[in-house]
């Protein structure tokens, strides 16, 4: 039943790059890690489930802001060792700073110059 | 003049994970590891440069395929962790096993299986 999960190159951290793309716009949201726990958890619930590095636990996208990603289908590369997840991002914003995608801040003239509109202000995002 | 450069958190062995992504239609190509010399280069240049694990060296992706990949805009994301690099996929093929795209395996049931066509012979790709 996991011999999928065995086809994967893991890091020597046993974790995995994972991109998440809006499966519509084609848009990338963000990248992050996850282990083989937070991978097959992923596939069962049909929700990316992370591995936070600086937490050190699984983390449920979007559990605190309710900006879940909904697995549309699931990419590996030629080397096993990246994933690339095809998503529908509820709620339209992948980033913790309230923007659509992670990846706002563009290379001009030797800066990283911040493009993308807050959408969402963070403290409305995570309030209990 | 490398402020930009200092804005970045590399990993342990001083690498950055970069995401490829063709400009025109969306499709991610591939993901790869950038040190400081190779992303230097990449800006230099205006031509992905790559920094090879397995060879341990500077990889100009493309150099011996020809399939460069010519920097379209270079985006930073919200933690200073991972780049994706919107690039022009010369030749339109960036995975070595020929196919467009090195995400072309998709976990169906279970099974990572293989949708894309070859679009290349791998040895016509790298003869010399």
């Amino acid at each position: 039943m996991t011999d999928w999960l065995d086809k994967i190159k893991w890091t020597e951290e046993g974790l995995l790059p994972a991109i998440a793309q809006d499966a519509q716009t084609g848009d990338v949201m963000m990248m992050a890690w996850m282990s083989a726990e937070s991978l097959a958890l992923t596939v069962e619930t049909g929700f990316a489930v992370y591995w936070s590095r600086s937490r050190q636990a699984l983390w449920k996208k979007g559990e605190s802001s309710g900006n879940l990603q909904k697995i549309h289908s699931m990419h590996l590369d030629c080397d096993g060792d990246a994933l690339l997840l095809k998503i529908d991002q509820i709620g339209g914003i992948a980033c913790h700073t309230g923007r659509r995608s992670c990846f706002y801040r563009i290379l001009e003239d030797d800066q990283w110059i911040a493009k993308s509109d807050i959408l969402k202000d963070p403290s409305e995002m995570y309030k209990k």
